[in-house]
């Protein structure tokens, strides 16, 4: 079964999907995007990640190309059409596509591409838990926005990957941890669970608020707030989130070994709570 | 004369160009760019830009697709071919194309590509004066690298233009001017020239270097250091720069008029550097 591309409102072959060069996500990472995986074959929270893809058209005043149910159906189609057992759906919105200047026409419209590819097989080594790396935060101060200009996301993924690690942690002169290059980060210590609060400097993650919303149900104790490398390097249990792993015990942070250097039991029970 | 790009080793016309939807400058822009405009028909600089390109590829640890003699030799084609009066060259180099995810393979080739457009005329308006608005400093750590990772610059140069004015200038949290969102800031107080210095918050602009030599040749007593907006305001001539308009005098920074709203005689002396 080949990859797709939905584009110029056509599903294609992801081989023959081409762009102009003009479009602005290509010159400027001027877009937002969204990567939506499903789960026993249907998109899973898929409202949720396109109500923030509405969030993030907002945050950088782009008019959506095609109203929230109708991207919708979009996706449903193309999983069906794309035939996988289990699918990755990546959604990204630019701006437009006209020649490159910085402003741009009141006119333009938004240009809006799909892929569908195979949800990656999940590795049962990385249920052993991973090690991450920390790296100094370099970002924008706009992170709640899904957008493509993820330039300092990729050198320090590729920088944790060279390091034979899973992940890197941005972490602030003043030693707040943020969140990963492509998932957010939480603790347990004392059996309550704590990640930073959701704002600017963070994307509110899908799978995070999932959690959360879990994790209340379930009576766990939550912290959302401020947090330190220093207490995290002193937590019970560290995990990253993201939509595509759900969530990675996390047993070593540059060179300091996570309580046993095994996963813990909450990190378990919340696994749990994905279907 | 049409527009033209270059792309794949082959020069064609500007609307028949696109690129793989697997272009990592589309999905992550993980890429740097360069923009060259002729003077006199001869590409202005352009030893001091492509030796800024291999700095931003430097600076994202990026292998050239090709050295600067074959760079230079294509963009001196490329305007030959194009054959307009005067030339806007448009240099992009992304980390390549490969399906989707963070971190890429080692392999990978980078992605040259190239457009070749018509070099706007100038608008002698501009010469009485240009008025800018602040704004804040939202951007990366990593500004001195020229990468197309340019979101926060064009969601605040439409904010400009919305406002009616040429340009925004980036101020940070503790009142320091950094650039604009594609240019650098000067002022005059007292006979001496002040830039902020080039540090990793602002690009080190070649219109600025050659600026700061010309001033140093003609004399002109210059400073680089942290500027702030207040000192800016209070300034006998402010002006911005960059390799498509040179020098614009600034009279105005959002209600404030820069001394008695007119270009000063500094920048007039400081236009006339350039051939």
């Amino acid at each position: 079964m080949p990859e797709i591309a939905y584009i110029n409102n056509n599903f294609i072959p992801l081989e023959k999907a081409f762009i102009p060069i003009n479009d602005r996500g290509y010159l400027f990472a001027d877009g937002i995007y969204e990567v939506i995986v499903t789960r026993n074959g249907k998109p899973f929270l898929i409202k949720e990640h396109l109500e923030r893809l509405q969030r993030s058209a907002d945050g950088i005043i782009l008019e959506m190309p095609a109203s929230l149910p109708e991207l919708s159906e979009i996706i449903e189609t193309g999983i069906r059409k794309a035939g996988f057992t289990e699918t990755m759906v990546y959604v990204q919105i630019t701006r437009g596509i006209e020649p490159r200047r910085h402003n741009y026409s009141a006119k333009l419209r938004a240009n809006l591409t799909m892929t569908f590819r195979p949800h990656p097989e999940y590795d049962p080594q990385l249920a052993q838990g991973v090690s991450i790396i920390t790296v100094p935060e370099i970002r924008w101060s706009r992170c709640d926005i899904k957008s493509i200009s993820l330039l300092p996301n990729i050198m320090m993924k590729q920088r944790a990957v060279e390091s034979g690690c899973q992940e890197a942690l941005f972490v602030t002169e003043e030693g707040l941890i943020h969140e990963g290059t492509a998932g957010n980060i939480f603790f347990i210590k004392n059996k309550t669970l704590y990640t930073p609060q959701a704002d600017q400097y963070i994307l509110n993650g899908i799978t995070r608020s999932y959690i959360l919303q879990q994790a209340a149900i379930h009576g766990i104790k939550q912290i959302e707030r401020e947090c330190t490398l220093q207490e995290t390097l002193k937590a019970d249990e560290v995990f990253i989130t993201s939509s595509t792993v759900d969530l990675l015990p996390v047993v070593k942070i540059d060179d300091s070994t996570i309580a046993n250097g095994h996963p813990g039991p909450f990190s378990k029970v919340i696994k749990n709570f994905f279907p």
